[in-house]
């Protein structure tokens, strides 16, 4: 199933060989020049990772805990929209590997003969979050993956009633957070969206809509689909005071996802967010937003510690997380890699992403003489500049 | 029309595709080795943007005021020399597109379903500057865009009775400043052109100098036609006295275009420019300028607040703009990007350039949490060494 | 022999068409995207030489003394696995080289004519380290090359009766310092060999284990197959309490391989280490480490004289060899342009790698207006950015 | 003659495509990597030039003068050995054009119309460096340019006899100064030389050595001729006190070539020196020297107006003489831009590299407020990093 697939860039490789292009277009761009898009990447490279030798590595666990709840590895799944153009189990099989993915991690397990299979059988999984605009259902999802830590990532509608019954929805159905997607008032201008005049195709639905505007994405008035949704549906009228009243509506604790400043992050905080989600949505809003990896530091600065920080934005291997985790992240996230591996095989495909990732970060670990997410110190990732003075 | 052409640089493409040689090399070169040409367009990008979350954008509005005069966008046509070479409407076209543009726009008028057309409306429409060395004459343009706001740039020359003779027709024609452009004694050297021996073409004249060497630049001597026309009758003893001299002919605002310095923009203030176009002329004259958007902030220091600053140079997609207004401009302009919309198809192609920058413009204000010009905060923009210490 | 290959690029070259795709990646690769590999050497670029003028150069020696032996020239060979893969003879041949390699050198040696055989009867020679994991046993590369400077370099296993016995061995056979890598605890992944399923050909074993997992690693067990043997071998608990350990059961003096902080500099001549290897293993364990030139300055400071420092990764010309000099260094070692030599022409080749960097060296010295490493003075090596402020 | 040909890269590329790879190797190469080669220009990029508007530029003069001589532009022609390789006229005809070379250059001189042929007739002309490897003689190049300002560039030999003789025949041809070159002990490697096994075509001499040594490097011995022959016979013994000697037998002003710190600018000074010549010797001594126009304030500062600076190495165009003029360089000098012109046309190819230059030159005066020399000040050329901070 995986064979010569072993790093996500060769999952990448494979989703864009065999994506239509509407599908592809949409999972891959960015806004504007997709400046952004790249530095998501690039930045990354822009930090280095001081090592500590001789410590002894017997056993290495990359397991952490996000709001209270165990995960196995620090990796998260972000809410990416439709699925279901990467494969037909869409969502459902995203949550499912979330699900059983393995709480200990062992040396042992890093193995090379092992590695395509060490997840065989887990037990803590990682967080999977669901999108407001899923091909699958809240509850189909729930019922496919009912023992996955699931958050459910919310836009809100003009429509506030609407909105309520869905977050209902979602308690019922057993999410155990939302995560509320701030950097979204519109849709950023993705240019081969545009090109394409992006919809989704017919035989999909935004699963969570059944009835009322499910099928509107499913075809273009003259530019992206998406966009047009977005730009009709989604309240652009959002802002700090709905932050009380979506308490209002739900116990659920509500992660800001978006946020780009230390000042936004405050505000948050003091507004009751139980958690920060750095991201500058894969760059998809506004082109030449700083990468997420760039802002990380100011924003766990700003926070303090008061609440849990994550970030999402071109994480693609196990020294990416390291770098994150090292900045103040508490978590990290994936988005396109997920589309990558579901888009390959499924359920197999997103699994073999989190078991490569999850290889990558141990192998980090032992290498940088961590044992544990609590061994890392912010001394042992700094910014290439600290090296240009002699 | 517009099909498939949803960025500025689909038109530039399709210009670079359908310009013949002589007239293509003329709008597109730079200086020299033309590293400041590169530099304009590479130095937007040093340039982070730091949106604000929550902020109700149910209503967005571009629309601003320069010289007490109410425009539609911030971004306005920079006067280039020729346009008939692009389409046989030349000026004429590029003036009525800014007479009819629109001024309110909503996140409604956003709506990719309407984007080409969004325009259609309008009222305060935006600022055209008609060049000096333009193929219609300032009462052509003046007769085909009666309501437009228009302003006049003005090359002095050493014949003054001739410049001055030029002047009092501008005004009579209900132009509403002057842009005197201060960075052209000379032309720069713009090889292409040189090897070219760039001419105008026959049937085209410079239509403001009817009778008197209007036809000058159809011929070459063995060089660049234009730079040997600008030689021969330009004023090269030009200097600041004669901003004086000017104001002593003139009751019209005077706009200094061209500066790049800090003390220039406070000699060119102290001498009574109503405004400063901070602009390498888009860099044509000296190559190893700086781009205009690396000068703007000290300037806009330098100026503080006496008089209002504009910036144009590589301006190309609605952050950009948002850029230069964050770093202090009160409003842009665009040059080449009008001559490529105007090669598309006249009129109605320099219409979709300004349609797209407004909608990339609104998408920005809209995603920054900015709903209007007033909402725009230095600290939004950031050069990128912002993020490169930890 | 080495016509047409006059510097270290010509041999890497030649290595990589004329090796097979296993052994080639094996030695070629680094750990993850190859960001580090790429940066041991784009690193030197950052350093600029300040040459000395009028300095009487008529003599130019650049022979040095580690750990107060001789060496003709301030290289030496880094120790790595398996070098039969690249020609028959192996480590024997590479061992060789270093004997024969001449002392004195002077600006006559320099002469172009001379070059391809200017070390044909030397004395000191130069340092061979040899590795654990070698093709040819610690005994049969002591008989072949008697009178080199011979180093070991050990992993520790898990067998820790094992490891005895093989210092036990590696003393007896005439070794004169044990190099202990301090950054392997597992191996890093490069992609190519899991790509590979990397084995050694069936026909080479690891000499040193004759009989007791020798043959370990001409298997793949579905990944890379040195990978495997490491995980399941080498000793993941090692930590700075072993060095105590290591120095119970030998007198050798201990040269700690792949340290990259002053932190663990400080701590391993603390812990009695003989001298520091500035290292990141030619960039195949983590990527994203700093390049071993970035890191030198800060460990040769927090060393403060207390040991000898060395470095190796990505030295390949004889101003690199310099810089690393000037900043501190007292001795540059080499990994793969050996493997290329000894694949060119075996012994022969290996010398040609060793002429060339020694005919750049005293190049440089000379034109520097340094007699001798003595001469060397930390001002003649600046970061770039130097010269990047007015 | 020079049809098509408008800068100096034209010029570049035609020598590039005529001349035979042991010519064209040997000119264009530099030492090592050809890092620091690439350096020469692109340093120049990260200069920025900030210029003065309304300057009546109705009059502009590019004349200046070095040690005491006027000459009718700022760029004088650096020695390079061997120019009868380029052209039969070889060093001749290169003298001759300096000769030529006209003084006053005025606005009306810059058209394009003229621009071909503007240097007819000139009365100060520059400075030519005859280079001690030349391929004609002191006496010759005396003959065939009587008038111009002509200096000499100095080796000095083991055998000082035969360097005393010849600066003998240099003063009684009327020479006018020595350029001693002080980076030369041993020559740079070259990779394409060593390769070629470069050597002077059998019908050409190193014309100032008539009897002896003239035709040692028509032949190779394995390596680059001409390194081999520099070591054989030129001094690595040369040291500051030899600059006494050379005083001691001779009046003219001495020029030290090759000086790239402060500390060796002042040594110089010191000792006597006329003028300084900062040169990294055109990047083919030791690659990952500075550039020299990044050295240039450093020495500048250190000299503090005590003796003239000059610069040598990668300028190309006008606005390359204009920065170095501005960072304190008195005079520049090009190398291989007179090998491509010669390449091209002999006399009138140096010609037109040297009418392209000074038309550069006066653009860029006039462009920058400038009408003579005196008028540039310090703060008109400021390194990138000074917009890089807001
Ligand atoms: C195809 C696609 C769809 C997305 N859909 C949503 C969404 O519905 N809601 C949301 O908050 N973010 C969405 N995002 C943003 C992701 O949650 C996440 O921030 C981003 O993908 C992380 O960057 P990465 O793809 O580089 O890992 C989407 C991203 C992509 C690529
Ligand atoms: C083809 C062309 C012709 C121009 N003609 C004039 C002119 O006649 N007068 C003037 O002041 N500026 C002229 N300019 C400069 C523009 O006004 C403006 O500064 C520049 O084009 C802005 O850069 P941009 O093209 O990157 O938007 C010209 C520019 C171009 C490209
Ligand atoms: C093919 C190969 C095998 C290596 N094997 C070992 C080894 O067995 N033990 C060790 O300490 N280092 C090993 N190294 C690392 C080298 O000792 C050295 O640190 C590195 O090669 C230096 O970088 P360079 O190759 O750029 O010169 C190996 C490196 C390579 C390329
Ligand atoms: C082909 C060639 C030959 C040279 N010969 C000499 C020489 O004989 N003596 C000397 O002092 N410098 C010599 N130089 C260096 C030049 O004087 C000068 O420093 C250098 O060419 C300036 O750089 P540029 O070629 O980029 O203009 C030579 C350079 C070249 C390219």
């Amino acid at each position: 199933a995986n064979k010569g697939l072993v790093c996500l860039q060769d999952y990448e490789q494979y989703a864009h060989q065999n994506l239509d292009k509407n599908a592809l277009d949409y999972y891959r761009s960015g806004a504007g020049d997709e400046y952004s898009l790249e530095l998501n990447r690039t930045s990354f490279k822009s930090y280095r990772i001081r090592p500590c030798c001789l410590v002894d590595v017997s056993s290495v666990d990359v397991s952490t805990q996000v709001l209270g709840t165990c995960v196995s590895l620090p990796v998260g799944i972000s809410p990416t929209a439709m699925q279901r153009m990467a494969h037909p189990d869409g969502e459902c099989a995203t949550a499912r590997v979330s699900d059983k993915y393995p709480t200990t991690a062992t040396s042992k397990v890093m193995c090379n003969k092992d590695w395509g299979v060490f997840a065989a059988a887990g037990d803590a999984g990682t967080v999977f979050i669901l999108s407001t605009l899923s091909t699958s259902s809240v509850e189909e999802v729930s019922a496919a993956a009912p023992h996955t830590t699931k958050w459910f990532q919310l836009y809100i509608y003009k429509d506030r009633e609407l909105t309520e019954k869905l977050v209902k929805r979602v308690e019922d159905a057993g999410y155990q957070a939302l995560v509320l997607t701030v950097d979204a008032p519109v849709f950023g201008i993705r240019r081969s969206d545009v090109r394409n005049k992006f919809k989704l195709p017919p035989h999909l639905t935004l699963a969570n809509f059944k009835g009322l505007h499910a099928t509107d994405v499913t075809e273009s008035k003259g530019g992206s689909g998406i966009n047009e949704y977005v730009l009709s549906l989604f309240d652009p009228a959002l802002s700090w005071e709905d932050i009380n009243w979506l308490k209002s509506i739900t116990k659920l604790p509500i992660i800001l996802k978006g946020i780009l400043t230390a000042q936004d992050a405050v505000r948050g905080v003091d507004a009751g967010a139980a958690a920060i989600l750095v991201s500058n949505h894969g760059a998809r809003q506004i082109d030449s937003t700083p990468a997420s990896i760039e802002v990380l530091p100011e924003v766990v600065k700003a926070v303090g510690g008061r609440v849990e920080v994550y970030l999402d934005g071109g994480v693609r291997q196990g020294t990416d997380i390291f770098k994150a985790l090292a900045l103040g992240a508490k978590m990290v996230f994936v988005g396109r890699p997920a589309l990558w591996g579901l888009t390959h095989s499924g359920q197999q495909g997103v699994k073999n992403i989190l078991d490569i990732l999850k290889w990558e970060l141990e192998t980090t670990f032992s290498l940088t003489g961590c044992n544990s997410v609590q061994n890392i110190r912010p001394c042992m990732v700094v910014h290439k500049s600290f090296y240009h003075k002699l």
